[in-house]
């Protein structure tokens, strides 16, 4: 039977405050709908003053596909597309979202889930007329499906190489709160609000029931935005719900305390395991890690821990992905790799 | 400044029983999620047993909107349309979303925004080749946008008349609540899961923070339809959210209970309104009723209440759309009429 | 037996000399495609000049359905709509064209198929907030659907009305070439070209094989055009047989001889149906006439010739269509006005 | 100067019996319109005559690029993706048409442009649930982008596979006449017709002014394909224009000899570069063929030859591609070879 599942960051419900923030809210007044009510505007105050930019518009979506499609859909023209990372939610578990909505993704190999001028530079100089697409999107992730996370140099150099070359810069931020918490990460929300074109800051992985704050810097994208939401299905009609449990992840520090746990917890499983000589497919940053385990090693584990196998690393070894969340308990921590240690014998 | 907002019902928060649901259930355990949680299978079971229809697949989306280009995506091809009536949801107050996923809404005229055999006929024998598009769904809604229901006879009739004419006919039930507890109602959710293909029962607007359940009744529909949920960001990570509700709406009789306050509400203001000799743009049904006011007293009323002017009737009048809701207070109503009939000495 | 056929006017071939341009050319050099060979070039020379207007861009596409589709495509952001007469081509017989690419039309009620600021301005004022679509292009058709056509002053009051409400206007010329040489016209290409943003310049109804001339004033839309028409199939490999057959009407004034022809024809039939007491749907100008006529009399002559029953206008009687092209044989005008004249003692 | 150009297989116009087939057809009568015309009826005879399959449905397009969005439309539901090679015409030269439409290419990385069962299992077993697209159709052509064409044996397993995974199977025959009539090639029209789901017969690299014509074998392709032709502007309405030229290249064998000439020529380049011990990127099959020369050499011989460089070999050679047509005259081909014997003393 299964004990603990590492499976995702979502298996658990709200932070406690936020659903104590909605019942205190609930019933106390009507109120506007549809992203206009004041528990929105309040939100939308206290992240930006978080953010240190009041230049910012902001606006709220149930869903990380949702704030995907939206924005994709509101800054990209028919022939145009996004440069992506063939591991990115875009490209691989959307259920073709992007492409529903028109638009081509052109995907990149990556060493680690990131892209650089360097990966990207091929793609722009191979589209150079009207019978191809027109790449004119970046899309990125922070902390990306590898677990992997940029660092502010990244990220400018990033941003200079898209600016000189008519590329928007979008950056995908369902797991930000593990990213700007990890240990070697020296980006802000401030810096990311002045490199990238538009951005979401995660709810659903970071302790919400659900929700997801779009921020959108760059000027060309803010007019008519709502629209797009409303189009798409994005446009809650009890918006409240998302504005009061974004105010109480960032009225204080919660939002950076939750995805520091996570961080935490993850550290210390990947601890664990290499204190065990185990190895990665990638060097554990965030709050997800990648661990090569022996197969038999991760049969025996899964009777009674939740993982997606990742992939095969060699005809007996293969990647699993282990992910913690802002509720992880550390005892489940303790308890794998105790585990890990007496199955490792198994060997 | 504004006493109280009749401009929708979706103007205050949750049913407490709803909050008080989602807060013990939180932090119990881990869950599975995009659906597929035990919460979202204990709400499935609820509502088929209250439907006693055991045929019927049950998926949960966020909002009204989403669940109707989720729904429409998921039964069309790119040259069919849907049939609508000029008023509905999907032809007006949705952005264009249908037209977004590919397809031509077909608007007919309507007395009171319901569709019948004989004003969908004559879209039908108009549309006779492939220059056209071909008209190959029927979408209602109940209660409509002008408040009205349609009978068990009328439902009837237009189910017979589609599937003679192989229309697939979809029930946006946004209001279903309100409908279904109407005085004049006859129909049953059983009803409705016989005669129409699909439909969906309204949570944000009867008592939930969110959602709505999207009921299959049709097999030819049930297949796959998670990934159009899923393209086109519906599927919730914490589904959880919407299937705690659910089952707290349907495991008694809540959801009811909540649709029947609206509409005692709404009477009691059409009662009064008749009272001192107003008319009515379409007879009151339901939670949504359309007194017609003389402009001066309407300019008056507006200091006070909130509500939509929803048309000119002529040079001195206007109808007005008042909205109840679940939560709305007895007190107001009172208020209302006491100062309508202070305000009307002022025609 | 059907003797003739006045269903349309593209159920003949090409003019003579266009298709002797073709033979010409072929085979004596290899060329460019794709629109950019010399014969296009040529024509667009050409029709620079015979506009009198240096500053257009001018593209080919091979039918209409596609020019309209590649045109709105290339204008409207997904949130924005098309104001079109419910009369109007992309509204009827598209087949759901400018909705599959994303589009609503926002269909007004017209006496005779044309645009004006009045019949628009309710539109616009009625679409408010993100909550609808955003009314944003103007599509007319010169001739309309009815045979009607613009007059300068009308056209200009258009083209004012739209810029004063941030409306793009597009002109589907599929018939201008009739239109352009009715006998009440006033307008010019030079005129149409200062008063619309975009239109097109039909061949196939007016002596080509196929073919559209796409005409761009406003510089906002020429950009990145070619990719638009790339992208829906609607470049042509070997677009020298646009080209040339564009020449071929522009160098001289075939165009419009062809286009009078048609009209000369149309005129003697309406003349003759008159003479006979026969009365019109709406007034003949152009080569589309609809002369209403006895049930009986339509049974009798559908015997022998081809039309389209175009409305009921009572129990005994029915509006037809009548087509004539640049090929029509004043032969058959006389034979149909003395058939006729038999065949209404039939009465 | 340029003195020959080796581009392409459409810079020269259509072969003289087409456009004799034209000039004498025309106005000889009125026809109907839109496909619907007796000379279409007629080349559908004659085409499933020489394909020897009476069961088979055949519809015309104007543009390589419009058949396959109108064909891939028709197929595919919205979450349903296509296989292609990364080489695909789909996937890299067609400005995202079938994005644009709203489908994910899954492009898969191949020796020689081929697929087979081999490259795309792996793509069937990655995607495995809701969360990415579902892979429904395979995409290939035949001659491929890189010359190659598919053995009989070849297309049978790959027939045979797609059967058994519940995959429909779509053939690009744009050089289809070039693929049959290879040296190497055995299979014959009857074959793919028997083999693949659908296909389309390319007239415009073959000879044709334009024209594609589109040949459905499975029965569930069949229904409603012309309202996709209509809705994606494919119809002409002058539809004569592409009937009478398929009559003409398949009332005899016009099509197979023009395909022919077409690979003689290519062959005759082939060897006369291997006799100077040129190398090639993909062995030389149909009409494209893709020599490896020093980038010097290339230098010299764009002066007088056109043709693409298509990749980078090493930091001093790279491949280019050399397109034959039905047109291309031997003296350019000893030219070629004369002038390269020449060049290559340059090296």
């Amino acid at each position: 039977m299964i004990q603990y599942n590492f499976k995702d960051d979502y298996s658990e419900g709200a932070h406690p405050s936020l659903l104590q923030a909605l019942a205190s809210a609930n019933l106390k007044q009507q109120f506007r709908g549809y992203g206009k009510d004041e528990y929105c505007d309040e939100a939308i105050k206290i992240i930006r003053n978080k953010i240190g930019n009041q230049d910012i518009d902001i606006h709220f979506a149930s869903s990380g596909t949702q704030a995907n499609l939206v924005i994709i859909s509101s800054i990209l023209r028919p022939y145009e597309s996004v440069i992506s990372a063939n591991t990115g939610h875009i490209n691989l578990h959307e259920a073709g979202a992007t492409e529903a909505i028109g638009h081509k993704i052109n995907a990149v190999e990556t060493k680690n889930g990131k892209l650089t001028p360097e990966n990207i530079k091929p793609i722009i100089d191979f589209h150079e007329d009207e019978h191809m697409v027109k790449p004119r999107l970046v899309y990125i992730s922070n902390s990306t499906e590898l677990g992997s996370i940029y660092s502010k140099k990244e990220l400018e150099e990033l941003s200079v190489f898209c600016k000189g070359n008519n590329l928007y810069i979008y950056l995908d931020g369902a797991r930000l709160g593990s990213a700007l918490t990890a240990q070697q990460n020296d980006l802000t929300l401030h810096d990311i609000s002045k490199l990238v074109d538009i951005f979401y800051i995660g709810g659903t992985k970071n302790g919400a029931l659900l929700g997801e704050a779009i921020v959108i810097n760059n000027n060309l994208l803010k007019e008519n935005f709502r629209f797009y939401l409303k189009q798409r299905g994005a446009l809650l009609a009890k918006s409240m719900v998302l504005g009061i449990q974004f105010s109480e992840l960032f009225k204080d520090d919660l939002f950076f305390e939750l995805g520091k746990h996570a961080n935490v917890m993850a550290s210390k499983l990947a601890v664990g395991i290499k204190n065990l000589h185990g190895e990665f497919l990638i060097e554990p940053v965030s709050n997800q890690i990648f661990p090569i385990f022996p197969n038999k090693l991760i049969e025996k584990l899964s009777e009674e821990y939740g993982f997606y196998v990742w992939e095969k690393v060699d005809d007996e070894n293969s990647a699993v992905r282990l992910v913690t969340s802002w509720a992880t308990k550390e005892e489940f921590i303790d308890k794998f790799i105790s585990d890990l240690e007496s199955d490792m014998t198994l060997r």
